[in-house]
């Protein structure tokens, strides 16, 4: 039996990942963001959603880059942290002693603890109401070797990411099947 | 080590949803897609990503409607049909012998089988290329009382959603932490 409900967000589990930002002067933060997902194949893109108002906002508007940094589970107290703290009154690479590096095309930091790091572009901004849909094209990708399978696979049970739904945090689960399955069973 | 590598799409694992569409003369298809995330908060929002030229994109455009399901693991198999044959050939509601359940509000169908139906109307639509991002505010959930803690928690472990990464699908993890933790234990 349904129970019909108002509306609620219930897009989940989404991953967890690190979004860093900076304006043009360098002052930048570290956002904690579950809210994002792969836009587009070619030319590859992904979007994240930000509240009104937050300080990452403002960052990304000035300077239309940023870099989605994808932690494990390893990182999960330096995660909520990132998403606890206000990025104008704490600096987050030294509130998470997360080490900087530069990336090869924009201007936002690298977490080099991160084993993902995605250079990205805005190319797009819808603006929904308390919230700012931040597309951004893929302009470079770095990933640790140790968690590649291949030039483009990645072996998710080495990479161990966090999963978020619902204000918990979730570990990430099992292989199950291989998409397109079901025609090669009929 | 890291490896610097071209763009590829690496937002992952994201949750499997089944998004139900219809014309306005009724013609209605089931599309799975990973590609997901929520939006917004005010108004609930959600967004999904349709590539170019899908059928389900015509059907979207036409009414501005669309429906998100979401299914558990054990219906794995018809994910996999949904995502793997096309709409304008074979009618996925006989292909997989889900049951059409009318919208409170808008016109595509529920799939009665799935235990979350999220009824969304499209307030924006981003075109990048070779795909599209339809935004949609969220106009009515229902949800199965089974999987339902209290008015607004979900049991994810009741629902037992089926996460994808890399054309591999995955079952979902166990429960790590509550947001905030590492404010209250410092």
């Amino acid at each position: 039996m349904k129970k019909i409900l108002e509306p609620i967000n219930l897009i989940y589990p989404l991953p967890v990942v690190l979004v860093t930002s900076s304006d043009k002067q360098g002052s930048n933060n570290i956002i904690t963001i579950a809210w994002t997902t792969n836009v587009c194949r070619k030319p590859v893109s992904l979007g994240i959603a930000i509240g009104k108002g937050k300080y990452s906002e403002n960052l990304i508007k000035d300077t239309m880059e940023f870099v989605v940094n994808i932690p494990g589970k390893q990182l999960l107290r330096e995660i909520d942290l990132c998403g606890s703290v206000h990025g104008d009154v704490i600096n987050k690479f030294e509130a998470t002693k997360f080490t900087p590096v530069d990336s090869s095309i924009v201007k936002p930091k690298l977490i080099k603890e991160c084993p993902i790091n995605i250079e990205c572009r805005v190319v797009s901004i819808s603006e929904i109401d308390s919230s700012n849909f931040f597309i951004g094209e893929v302009l470079k990708v770095h990933i640790e070797e140790d968690i590649l399978k291949d030039e483009k696979e990645i072996d998710f049970t080495k990479l161990d990411p966090v999963l978020y739904a619902q204000e918990k945090y979730y570990s990430f689960g099992n292989f199950l099947e291989v998409r397109g399955f079901s025609k090669k069973s009929n």
